[in-house]
């Protein structure tokens, strides 16, 4: 039996200290860089960074340099945060707990902390790459499809169609489409980024990013499961407040039941995606059972 | 004597119809991409595409390749206007003369279209590289030289400055650096980027830099006085919109006339730095000029 605890904590710990040392060396420590830092250690599960050294681990080793590369996809998850919680998008006042940086600093300081962390990540990769004696087409292949799933092949697109739908009923395969790119996106690419510098021929790649497409859902519909029955002191956001502002969710269009369900066939589906891969694996497979069992 | 005008007509027209093509195989053509397409088509001067162009010109070639990573500038730039203009930040309504993002759309779109065009000159960026023969090395020191002085290490530390500094009188030296940060680093990556694309070897990457560094400066105080003095119907911004803001800005702390004679001086040490090179450098010559006296 995996013990995912300890692997969690010890990963997360790897990644909280490089998040740590990239802000350090950032060449001004002024009121951007304050509320960048402020965002990104905030606390987060660092599941995104987690999943591309586990990807990387399931096809050969997850080393210092592949925790070192997954800090981007926390800059960029953080950058999404910030400015999908800005007054003119979601309008939230809490996450993970804490203010959301435009409450805690300024609407203009949100927009350029966000910038800030987008434009960082591709930095660190470039920086990665050009230190790396092997191929520079690897990076390059990173960097690209970390470009295209945050912007309008992915996250950018999703969150404006999450907007522009609130209070508009969608259908199941417009919510699905739409949460594909919001959420499922940078999870993709989390992934394919650790199958990529772990070294993984097509079909290993090609079979982690079904894993990966089948988790990013079942991550979303669990994020709206909790909003409508959670606990807001272990989700660090309000409950309810999707329903409050006319989001569509998956319990608002299936009923939490089935949402329950469908979260669990999801799970399987990941799960049989990883079939080809040896116990190598088995933190992948755990953090399936724990993205879905989780209450935070 | 070189005709500039017409240089400016055909690499203008090259790089519109590349940013165009860019636009056209986005893989959703939706109201955040109505939003990109809205800003970038409002008909900028494209002057960091022409300075990327030119630098590889006065150094190698500027072959279509560099007029297709060269639409990475002018996304960038685009998205920091847009996100420059927002309520929060600027709170500008005019923008080239039409109205801003944000007033046509609305302010989230704004926020996401930025967000696209940001991640696009990355995307694009990679996938350039990818596409290339020759050395990935130099499109990975592209890709990090754009990011460091889009974010932290220039656009966003400098935009941060401005916004955080109106109505509190700068020194020379503050406003110097803070205006290197803001404008002067995109121009300071547009010009390295046409250097490496085009082959500079380290002197003549350090020359071209030397000259983007007084062409920046020189950049920003003319579009000051253009503020001050300026057309409306010319420069598409609302003249004295600065000084009602109160904006640091070099009439501001030195007066007018030692601004004029200040740009002049940046030019011919920006002359100077091309010393080293034959008549390729003939267009960034002339567009030093053309920075100076230009009128919008």
């Amino acid at each position: 039996m995996f013990e995912l605890k300890g692997y969690l904590q010890t990963r997360r710990h790897a990644v909280n200290r490089e998040i740590e040392r990239f802000l350090n060396t950032l060449p001004y420590q002024s009121r951007v860089v304050e509320a960048m830092r402020y965002s990104v250690l905030a606390g987060g599960k660092r599941l995104r960074p987690i999943l591309c050294i586990a990807a990387s681990e399931a096809v050969g080793d997850g080393n210092a340099t592949v925790v070192s590369a997954s800090c981007a996809l926390e800059f960029i998850h953080t950058y999404s945060l910030i400015h999908d919680d800005l007054p003119a998008m979601d309008d939230d006042q809490l996450r993970r707990g804490k203010p959301t940086c435009h409450v805690k600093f300024d609407e203009s300081t949100a927009i350029l902390a966000g910038d800030g962390l987008l434009t960082l990540a591709f930095e660190v990769l470039a920086d990665l790459g050009l230190r790396q004696s092997r191929s520079d087409r690897i990076w390059m292949k990173v960097i690209q499809i970390l470009a295209y799933r945050a912007g309008v092949g992915g996250m950018v697109e999703g969150q404006m169609r999450d907007i522009g739908t609130q209070g508009t009923p969608l259908g199941l395969s417009q919510l699905k489409a739409l949460h594909r790119l919001k959420t499922g996106a940078l999870i993709d690419a989390s992934v394919a980024t650790g199958a990529l510098l772990g070294g993984a021929n097509a079909e290993q790649e090609q079979a982690l990013r079904s894993y990966a497409g089948h988790m990013g859902l079942a991550f979303q519909v669990v994020d709206d499961l909790l909003n409508v029955k959670g606990d807001t002191r272990l989700t660090g956001k309000a409950v309810g407040s999707d329903c409050a502002k006319g989001k569509n969710t998956f319990p608002a269009l299936m009923g939490t039941s089935a949402s329950e369900k469908y979260v669990i066939g999801l799970r399987d589906q990941a799960l049989q995606a990883l079939e080809c891969f040896d116990k190598k694996a088995a933190p992948l497979r755990a953090i399936a059972h724990y993205i879905i069992e989780r209450n935070r």
